[in-house]
């Protein structure tokens, strides 16, 4: 071990002003949303409903930047800058020449990423006089980013919360409400889109969006806000990547060359990786992106990048998107927040048109790839962000291998503390881990509209 | 809101490379600890067989400042320094002049404070061939510290947890086995001390302390370590005080007016305020020093200074401390780690002397504290860190009252991710909150040796 430094962070002076949207530099646009009803390219007007002024023009952009507003980046000063670490004490675990560094999310307030945009959607829709902010949650670190958030803007918040989550995880209902917010089992009895269920089913992301989304359009003075997928949303994080960037030059590094990061929703992926990508556009540096989901959950890998809803109810405007299907349910693997049947139509582009490379993974390798983790670097990881150390891990042994000293860089979207049923049951003796079979791969597709 | 910083780090050349011993400033020596047998003063040959060399020397050392070894710094530096955050949105939703500083120590790996001291520990014994170590736990947080310095430095760590604690928290137990803990229930079946209790025994920090000490001391290769009481863990965490000194020059601040920690064993308040006694001693500042400890377990402000033993079944030295004797159980409040019959001897010695002043406070009021400090500041402090949060409360509104503008710091000595189960209680209505009885405590302290 030498006496260098394991940590950087960023001087008040150095944080990034500016989100980045990637659009700009793109070749090719990405294909535009449309209409559920009319099959039309989606207009400002048709998200009104949903969304306030500021992130409905944020969605459709041009502009290369876009200014972080003042008020979002004194709260993020609370947790930003998230530090970059260099994971030397799992390098020499490994006996790889490799330099493995790990942009850390969990320093934020919910334990993930996700407040660097529930905090500048509560922001945007506050000032706009919304008193109330519906959304759903899988693993629940969505709904606490949010909760978060509309505490500090004075909103009330609603969360639907995946029936077999909110049953399996009370801590996590209970840090929302903690934040303020009002939690419940989805599928409820209080909405269309829930009652199409049986009582005490175990939900899904898609059925709760669907409730969110339902409650949210009925009221003038409440929205609906989105953890992932949008373009809006995936903007936010980018100021991950942004920080990264700068950390990366202090630690001495001309650039990367492979980034890792986890994808559910592809919020995460995106917000490490698009400012990567601008940089390998401007040729500057020529990293591999790579996002890692689950076998279990397989939708870049294995699903077909179509048109289809981004909700099981079809309320939402249909996404080019890689997808499974829009009423595939994947198994119960323990990565909640990766357990989504699309794709951010975001990522899917740039992953269509060979900028980003996809890897699945089964959630075993994952689970030893953190305890691994955790017992070198100190951090237990989110089950989601175990998904980029497990293959961060393989390219660093494949090093080991060829003698190269690849610069490896690993979005650890979260932490794991509320997740240690899941690390239980692993050490018990292994997780169920099976991969999409081919039969229900083809049943989940055959859902997908025709367009 | 205004535009000023909110959070203040240091860079890598301002770290601190010493611990600081109060003992060499203090006017009047601590009184010594006495072998629970002979009633004479301990020496270092009474404890050898409890701890390495270099412990045993720092427990008696009369050096002003000890260095800590660079093996230790470098692993300090995955989580320090802990930041010491401006709380500015608390002060605005207090209506407070007072400037609100806390020191926040849920940063680390196991999520509090007692890595600070976990880590020397387990490498001083490394470095002595010692491959395995011993120790109890109540709350959970010292025995994650321990498991993780163990992980680190190539040793085993079995942890006796306290059996209430164990029950009712797998969690903790998960989080200590991900670290490669083995996690016993105690009292067990398997020690002397463990047996005198029946099966099923709901423990205590002193029962699972002898069951340790036991094990430890039958084989050479394994020794025992204490995660606070003893001078050389308030010594290891003197590192939390050094750093705010300087954070709070860094934020301009020319001394504290306030300095307000929870106390259990007190080496969380320990660490905290003896560097700021130094600057108190020295004439540069002058901050009133002040102990929070829960009106269920009111050690330094309802129980005696007299020699008592350190754990239920008698194998420790006697200690001149604040006690409510060594068989007393607390009522089962949710700051697990403030549940403690005694107080560390330095942190007694120096209330006894009027260094430091105590107050103790009921867990609803603190819990009230915890979740307006989340709803503003996004942490959820530990139940234990609560108090401090509660005291601070107070103190900022009374400066609302008087105008004044103290300087307030508050140590946050870790985060309450794995205590949410005491929160859902809460916010379900209220907790028991009883104040320890006139009967109970004349109980309690009647079996106290008279000595």
């Amino acid at each position: 071990m030498s006496d260098e430094a394991v940590k950087y962070l960023l001087d008040d002076s150095e944080m990034p002003t500016h989100w980045y949207n990637v659009v700009a530099d793109l070749p090719t646009p990405p294909p535009p949303p449309l209409h559920p009803g009319t099959h039309q390219p989606v207009g400002p007007d048709d998200l009104s409903g949903l969304f306030p002024p500021e992130l409905i023009a944020q969605e459709v952009t041009a502009e290369r930047f876009v200014e972080i507003p003042r008020a979002v980046r004194e709260v993020y000063r609370l947790w930003r800058p998230s530090p970059l670490f260099r994971a030397r004490r799992l390098e020499a675990k490994l006996a790889t020449p490799a330099r493995i560094y790990y942009k850390y999310e969990g320093v934020s307030p919910a334990g993930s990423h996700k407040t660097n945009t529930s905090v500048p959607q509560a922001y945007y829709n506050s000032i706009n006089g919304i008193t109330r902010l519906t959304t759903e949650t899988g693993a629940g670190q969505w709904g606490t980013a949010l909760a978060f958030a509309c505490s500090l803007f004075g909103m009330h918040c609603d969360v639907w919360q995946v029936g077999a989550s909110f049953d399996s995880k009370p801590a996590r209902r209970t840090l929302m409400e903690t934040f303020g917010a009002t939690v419940f089992r989805s599928p409820t009895r209080d909405t269309e889109s829930g009652r199409a269920f049986p009582e005490g089913h175990p939900g899904s992301l898609g059925i709760a969006i669907s409730e969110a989304v339902e409650v949210a359009a009925q009221q003038d003075d409440v929205k609906y806000a989105l953890g992932s997928v949008l373009n809006h949303v995936l903007l936010h994080q980018t100021v991950i990547g942004e920080e990264a960037l700068l950390q990366l030059a202090k630690a001495g590094e001309s650039g990367a060359d492979l980034v890792i990061g986890c994808a559910g929703g592809g919020s995460n992926l995106a917000g490490l990786t698009f400012p990567f990508v601008r940089e390998k556009l401007a040729g500057k540096q020529n990293p591999r992106l790579i996002a890692v989901e689950p076998a279990a959950c397989p939708t870049l890998t294995r699903g077909e990048y179509r048109y289809d809803f981004g909700d099981t109810a079809g309320l939402t405007p249909l996404m080019k998107m890689y997808t499974l299907g829009h009423d595939f349910v994947p198994s119960a693997i323990h990565a909640g927040g990766l357990r989504y049947h699309g794709m951010a139509p975001l990522v899917s582009h740039l992953v269509h048109e060979g900028h980003i490379a996809a890897v699945a993974l089964h959630q075993n390798e994952c689970f030893a790839a953190a305890i691994e983790f955790a017992r070198t670097e100190g951090i237990v990881p989110a089950p989601e962000s175990s998904h980029a150390i497990a293959l961060a891990r393989q390219e660093a042994l494949a090093c080991a291998e060829s003698g190269e000293d690849k610069v490896i860089v690993v979005g650890l979207s979260g932490h794991g503390m509320l997740e240690l049923g899941a690390y239980e049951s692993y050490l018990a003796g292994g997780l169920a881990d099976e991969a999409l079979s081919e039969e229900a791969l083809t049943a989940a597709l055959a859902g997908v509209p025709q367009l």
